[in-house]
């Protein structure tokens, strides 16, 4: 994330529970279709007339839902946690396609921690996750931890990725954890493993901004 | 990228400009359907039952594209310039509606650029491009460079990304350099830009691997 939390310039509503497992309901199995599509798109191998039968096919279920389409982005917030409801984010959002997704738990150790499986669509070399897509899963989960499930305003300071061995396609885990803090620096950790150990390594600098450094 | 360039791990075809355009012109309308498809996701207001069509539909032509499915990515290099053909790739690949998709060229003062618009899709913060999205676009960009175009073979050692302020959605550009090479090292910078000048600055160290070291 380039900036974490809430704050003043970002509005939001708070919603229930149930409202918010009703909306999973709604639109997470559309994202699911649609992230399959995008991972039919990299492999499929049919003739040229399937593939422009299945583009208008798309082009028309496009227009069907930009029928009603909003405009900006709809925050929501959970009435019980105060956390965000990821709707649109690239890394973990539950109507955003190209999210693997990620899904975050913090432990009682406080560290958040995130299972997922990243296909064909995120591969850079053959057979390895794209170094790019590693440093994206890994700014969000420190950016996760740093502002405490994004409920403390934070914006990203500076991120260093080491990349110590190429991060293989398929099932995969990350954490990350506070390090320490610093006035208004959070300073955040965190890994990417496979099944044989730990490919890439992360540090954060997080900030707090100017507006909230009042607030307490 | 986590590694990028050519290498005897990574076979490839090579195929001629001509061969190269045509199979471009079949699959970019494709993608960009799916690409306009993933932006419909983020921000459809449609009611349940359409989302329930919409999905139905999307999960046909799925079927459809995954008829003939390639088990893994298929690398082309270009006859001409012997450069990848990007076709898998999140950050440029023409086949996966992931990427932007960055178009890069080379200026004849050896910097590597690209101007490309983030929608909906990349968003982290309202209006703002998600941290790790400008992540990937820069950790490519660094490699394209460090690697003259993906043709010598380097993976990434570290990157370092600074974010100076928030990205906007909207039109950017990126560009990235060769600041110096220090024996199998090669340290190279990028910037992210918007209209107002620098938003995010990176440095990276890319290595050059040990089978490739003897080839010189």
């Amino acid at each position: 994330m380039a900036e974490a939390g809430a704050g003043p310039e970002w509005p939001f509503d708070v919603v229930s529970g149930d409202e918010y497992a009703r909306l999973s309901a709604l639109y997470e199995p559309l994202t699911q279709a649609i992230r399959d599509l995008v991972d039919a798109g990299v492999r499929t191998g049919v003739d040229g007339e399937t593939i422009a039968a299945a583009q208008a096919a798309i082009e028309e279920v496009t227009r069907t839902l930009n029928g009603r389409r909003h405009d900006r982005t709809h925050t929501l917030r959970h009435a019980d946690t105060g956390r965000p409801l990821a709707w649109a984010n690239p890394a973990v959002g539950l109507r955003n396609a190209i999210a693997p997704p990620m899904r975050i738990d913090r432990t009682d150790d406080d560290r958040w921690v995130s299972d997922f499986t990243l296909g064909a669509a995120y591969e850079g070399p053959p057979n390895l996750v794209h170094g790019g897509i590693c440093a994206l899963v890994l700014d969000h989960l420190l950016g996760e931890a740093a502002s405490d499930g994004l409920t403390k305003p934070l914006f990203t300071g500076t991120i260093t990725l080491r990349y110590l061995r190429g991060t293989p396609l398929g099932p995969l885990h990350a954490e990350a954890w506070i390090d320490r803090t610093d006035g208004i620096k959070t300073f955040a950790r965190g890994v990417l493993r496979d099944a044989e150990g730990v490919t890439v390594e992360a540090d954060g600098i997080f900030i707090m901004p100017a507006w909230a450094r009042d607030a307490g």
